[in-house]
């Protein structure tokens, strides 16, 4: 019955990253990892049929084949392999726990949730609690701020399982707005805002919105989170890497930034906007006023939209975070006329920071300086997807507004909230100790978000050896790493970085500090084996 | 500092959609509406500058502009002032409430979700909970097997804070396969299934795989739910449009389907999917397992995806619901070999059927017959956004395992969920007896959904009249209809109908059935108006 298979569709342009000469290791992270979950491996099992089937690799969206995301390798695998070895009672392995230190994923790592947000959302998922008050507060201990604004919350949305507006529910958007005017010091309002499922589901609307053809390009941090050039890839977009500055802090390097928008001309491309990252993920930098300015300076120079991931803005330990709206409105007070142009776009999300919500996909982007015409298309682009999930919304709301100091809540809200920022400071500091003990190895003091990415300098026996693996010398690391101590990290390969250097990003999320010994003892062991 | 305006860039191809001969009103559906809220008339603002910006309406991706969606016309708009009117206490107008039966979003009328589900999702918000579990029963009436159920799923998925694996929670996945073993009685793999934030993001994640170039083709049937057209012309790929029979319980016609083949590979389109829609929106049909077998017989012999969309599954009044997966395996039981290479996708939803949680954003595919190296890149596009809302997809876990005969919260949990499905019934057939009575109105007997879809024969003078206030006439009947009465549909332009035809969808979830009178009462008096 079945016709005999047609001609291949001609594939799109495939691989669409612009080689990217000073930057090593690229993006392919083939042994990266961003999760650490088993994978599914299709690829072994076998067809059915040797009957013709419409879809194949090699006749698919080949957009998606290019892109890169560093989430199913090998050392994400291993890892779970590990763990579940562990948990069957293999005793043959040389640590007695696996420690996911390759996703900033805090709450697979038992941080606790934060109690206000928790029993707010418990009465929001379950109204009928609130018929019952006293017991509410006798027998589970909730405050009278929790029951309110479970109520205030119910009055806004109707019920978390209503459709919300497609930008978010209008009073949850007046929230936010009202947390960023507090923030900055400069108005917000709720129509510039597009309450979204994570910041990732963000990047992606407004990278789609920006990429009008396959000569537009991105300006994006080297190293980067590799959700910004996985988008690229699937809308055939070009990535202009500018390299950070590894030894002022990974602070931008205004210099790179104009040598890669040089190149990026010459070559033809359609420069359209430039990703910042701050605090940055990997880095763990975080700017200051001036390095932002640069920023805005160069995107004002050559018309260029603003993408500030702000995800980490509350995970910050050295000086202040500021945002890049606030920092552009006081340009535009101090310059005026100079700035009124610059198109900014910030994300921020509820899965990072004290709250550590991955799991319930919340977050939003505000809009600064669009054309309301273009703001209008984003609108509809994104009730495409009808709206952001109802009870992430609601968690946005008890983030952006936290109990204040004298009502019910405040005291544990506070304690536990200091609790897991000292925490984070604390592992952090361990962790940043311990790589200042380590031969051949350097690192940035922590200043923010999750991570820290040190250099590692690898005998060249090391490096040598990873070659004949075939793998990147940071790679074959990181998998010595794991084989011997049950601390799964991600090579630097998965980001990008400077050509000839090597690094690993590690989070300082996991509980305890005897993991960070252990990296510790493996690195001199690793070194004396290589030397 | 600004540069001058650079060239402007070369637009992509612009609008996507391939004229469609037969179909009048295209997706324009300007006055349509799927969502009730206000919208933000950003239009209307002005900018604050008159310096170039980077991105305009005329450089932003093309694909986007040319993507209609009925969301946020002038009928939803009008249907949210009048309620914002009543609620200010205005007086002036003929009705005393809004009916928004313009969209399938039961909870926003006022439908009770499901106690049982409820229940379970505030315990896995609130963990805490669980250490009263006399108070959870003394004082709420929890039963037993919420617990057990709560204390399960957070098993599965440690917190619904943390990440989860990107295809969803593996023990999540191995209920939603014993559901459609239980349903169809043919073996499901839990590899197979992909969950999602509602049936919108699988389909999305679908079409960006199957079209891979500008030539690639969807069958689409119409009238249809526009996320299909508007997802293709974001993808700039072509929809294909094949006419269901209305004078046959709005059936699929292969011979439609065959002529449409035909047309569009002459057109030198690469055809590569079919989209059924079972049971249809917006025309409630429940397609027979006769009319299944005919769109799986077409998919085999033109090599087509074949993509299902079931949300409404359980929505059926007549007959029984048949999944194309069943009938695709019985078919591969019957003729061995024939039907060994179809590829078939499946997709459902917590938004339908008696759960109505659309706020929560749930759902899953699953994937059949397809090679395991495409699932392995569907795999690696889903993961780059992460993981579905992790609460959404312990809702879909209930959903699909419901309590059952014996279990503590099974008597209570029949009875809400016959109350839903029977005042459904009821109110689909009030509905149809209404459009019985109404002169020049014909309504297919309510098959399934949520959606009556009648045509009607407009008089001249009607057309006229809208042609001169440049409107589709059903369109302009809408906007009549919502006047007079605060009931808000949607006029069938925004689905594409037969060229001549015209019609409205409402959905029957409005709660009572005085607004039925209300609609009968208007369209005698617009008969009258304009005969």
């Amino acid at each position: 019955m079945r016709a005999s298979p047609r001609g291949m569709t001609r594939p799109t342009s495939g691989f669409l990253l612009r080689p990217i000469a000073r930057v090593a290791g690229g993006f392919s992270a083939s042994s990266a990892s961003i999760m650490s979950q088993t994978t599914t491996t299709y690829a072994k099992r076998t067809l059915s049929t040797t009957q013709p089937k419409c879809l194949s690799l090699d006749n698919i969206n080949q957009n998606i084949r290019g892109a890169k995301y560093a989430v199913r390798g090998e050392l994400a695998v291993k890892a779970e392999e590990y763990r579940r070895r562990l948990a069957d009672g293999d005793k043959s392995l040389p640590f007695d726990s696996v420690i996911f230190a390759n996703i900033g994923n805090p709450q697979q790592l038992d941080q606790k949730p934060i109690t206000f947000f928790r029993q707010v959302l418990s009465l929001v998922e379950n109204p009928l609690l609130l018929e019952n008050q006293d017991a509410l507060k006798n027998s589970f201990g909730y405050k009278q701020d929790v029951i309110d604004r479970a109520q205030t919350l119910l009055a806004n949305v109707q019920s978390v399982g209503a459709y919300s507006h497609s930008q978010g529910a209008p009073g949850i958007r007046e929230s936010v707005a009202k947390f960023i005017e507090e923030r900055d010091g400069f108005s917000a309002n709720s129509q510039d805002l597009f309450l979204t499922a994570g910041a990732s589901s963000g990047v992606s609307t407004l990278l789609n919105v920006i990429c009008n053809d396959a000569d537009a390009g991105v300006l994006v941090p080297i190293p980067q989170y590799p959700l910004y050039t996985a988008t690229l890839a699937l809308l055939n977009a070009k990535c202009v890497p500018y390299l950070l500055e590894e030894e002022k802090a990974w602070g931008t390097n205004v210099a790179a930034i104009t040598q890669s928008v040089k190149e990026a001309k010459a070559a033809g491309t359609n420069l359209r906007a430039v990703v910042v990252i701050n605090p940055g993920n990997p880095t763990g930098a975080s700017l200051t006023a001036d390095d932002i300015k640069k920023v805005i300076d160069v995107a004002a120079e050559e018309q260029l939209v603003i993408m500030a991931d702000e995800v980490y803005q509350t995970n910050v330990f050295e000086g202040e975070f500021v945002s890049f709206k606030k920092r552009l409105r006081q340009l535009q007070q101090e310059y005026p006329g100079t700035y009124d142009a610059v198109e900014l776009v910030s994300f921020h999300s509820t899965s990072k920071g004290m709250v550590g919500e991955c799991g319930h996909r919340g977050g939003y982007f505000e809009l600064v300086g669009f054309d309301p015409q273009v703001q209008e298309q984003i609108y509809k682009l994104v009730s495409i997807g009808l709206c952001p999930p109802v009870v992430a919304q609601c968690l946005l709301e008890t983030m952006v507004n936290p109990p204040r100091p004298g009502e019910p809540s405040y005291e544990l809200y506070e304690q536990e909230y200091n609790g897991i920022r000292d925490g984070l400071h604390k592992r952090a500091l361990a962790l940043y100790d311990a790589f200042q003990r380590m031969e051949g190895v350097e690192c940035q003091k922590p200043q923010g978000a999750m991570y820290l990415f040190p250099t590692i300098h690898l005998p060249a026996k090391a490096i040598e050896a990873a070659e004949a693996e075939g793998r990147a010398a940071d790679e074959f690391y990181c998998l010595k790493m794991l084989d011997a101590t049950g601390v799964c990290a991600v090579p630097g390969s998965g980001f990008g970085q400077k050509e000839g250097t090597f690094h690993f990003r590690t989070t300082f999320l996991a509980p305890g500090t005897d993991w960070v010994e252990r990296i510790v003892k493996f690195h001199t062991e690793f070194l004396n084996q290589y030397r």
